[in-house]
């Protein structure tokens, strides 16, 4: 039973570009897997929008996914959707669905040792209340100070990520005065855009653990697969496919970006879904 | 022929909340005609997509509009709409089609002195080259520097737009020192959330003459209402309906504070659309 279809693809997909942050963890993790992703740059930002439209979103996403290869698991790698649509996902679906939220809050339930967790994350992740109520589901003695970074998302897409400019630097501190305030050590970065802005979220808060949602999300995975010994039989390395909702090309290239690919690698193959049909 | 059917609505659509600068413009104007406003708020922004993409919404959009309302004309409050697909918008349907640009930039010819205009827009917008033609259509001596602007949206619908805050203000140094640098007397606010920015972008460039799109606009429409003679011939007040793609309570709110209405006004009532189905 185990055995059957272990060689069939993973499945991952993200409002956008922030998703392949996991991708890349995943195949360093698993490098003989198949992976599917896709990125729904056509209506990217969902952490803005209201949490019925993202559970709509999400739906679409995943049943293209479901519907364009037959995978075996389906990392959703988006805090959004992860706070607002997994048990939805989860109920009318029947395989192994992975958000990033668990395993980011076990992540830092470890790391902390004064038990006073920062979480930022996009707006609708934190009206949510996903990320507080898994960690003082964890232990309720923690100390959880939560804030929404709505510019976050906008300035990684738009390439405002270096620790040295004023406009991301300026963002950060005025989103991250709270956190600091609390005396959190241990920062959950609620998004998986927001691993792009590390340097400026560090220079802001120097001794503060930062918790990598798309990478303990991977990590999660192959826990999994291990356990219910679902990882493919073949030989690394697996194949990598790109699905996007709006125009391939730009998508190509942050990818190469994304997934740490030399120059003289060629570009990822990308292709356009219209995803309001699914 | 004139008269048949001229107590029909007049159709208004953004990609969100920006296009609303133009209908308190019309309201005021026209404050006899019957409006309709879709703003897409589900898949705002456009200005940071595809050209393919911005042409698939906005055929959307006014389906929905003329489905919906058997509008006697059609504002396209939106610049990234109006660089992008209004061509194709006139050729498919048979009402007179108002864009942005057309408008805008009549206006920053008669302003100009120096004959030295800036445009700032969405990067679609200004990848489109739309303003810069019309421009150097208008008048081949004109000087054209052109900046996109890709934080403006994003900035404007989380609210920042106080010229002392630094970030915004930050923002627009980074993006309007090439106009600063030209000399331009004339700078067109090639997207109608801009406006909303305007004392920011004033601070920045205190001697130079703004000009803004969803005003221009407004005029247009009331003088070719005026010499169609397709006024409305029904007593003020006309009434205002909005339709969005999200979540509409945010919207209603947001819809109040741009429209000027006073805090004792009820807010106006917004319908929830399925755009994707259209």
């Amino acid at each position: 039973m185990a055995d059957k279809n272990r060689n069939r693809p993973i499945g991952v997909f993200d409002s956008g570009l922030g998703g392949l942050s996991a991708v890349r963890e995943i195949r360093s993790l698993l490098p003989a897997e198949d992976l599917i992703y896709f990125g729904d740059t056509g209506r990217v930002p969902y952490g803005t929008r209201s949490r019925e439209t993202i559970r709509r979103y999400a739906a679409q996403d995943i049943r293209f996914l479901l519907s364009h290869a037959d995978c075996k698991a389906v990392v959703v790698a988006c805090g959004t959707v992860s706070a607002n649509a997994l048990d939805m996902l989860r109920e009318n679906n029947d395989i192994p669905i992975i958000g990033v939220i668990d395993p980011a809050v076990e992540a830092a339930a470890r790391a902390t040792k004064n038990g006073n967790i920062g979480i930022i994350a996009t707006p609708s992740t934190i009206a949510s209340g996903a990320y507080e109520q898994a960690l003082l589901a964890q232990n309720p003695d923690f100390r959880v100070t939560s804030q929404a970074c709505a510019l976050f998302v906008p300035l990684v897409e738009n390439g405002f990520v270096d620790a040295d400019d004023p406009i991301p630097r300026l963002t950060a501190e005025r989103y991250l005065a709270p956190i600091k305030e609390s005396g959190a050590d241990t920062l959950i970065l609620g998004c998986t855009h927001y691993p792009l802005l590390s340097a400026v979220i560090s220079a802001v808060l120097p001794d503060v653990t930062l918790i990598d949602t798309g990478y303990e999300a991977a990590q999660s995975l192959a826990k999994l697969l291990s356990e219910r010994e679902m990882q493919t039989p073949t030989a690394p390395p697996g194949t990598s496919r790109f699905y996007v909702s709006d125009e391939p090309q730009g998508f190509a290239h942050a990818a190469s970006r994304f997934l740490g690919l030399s120059e003289n690698e060629p570009l990822p193959t990308v292709e356009r879904v219209n995803i309001a049909a699914y």
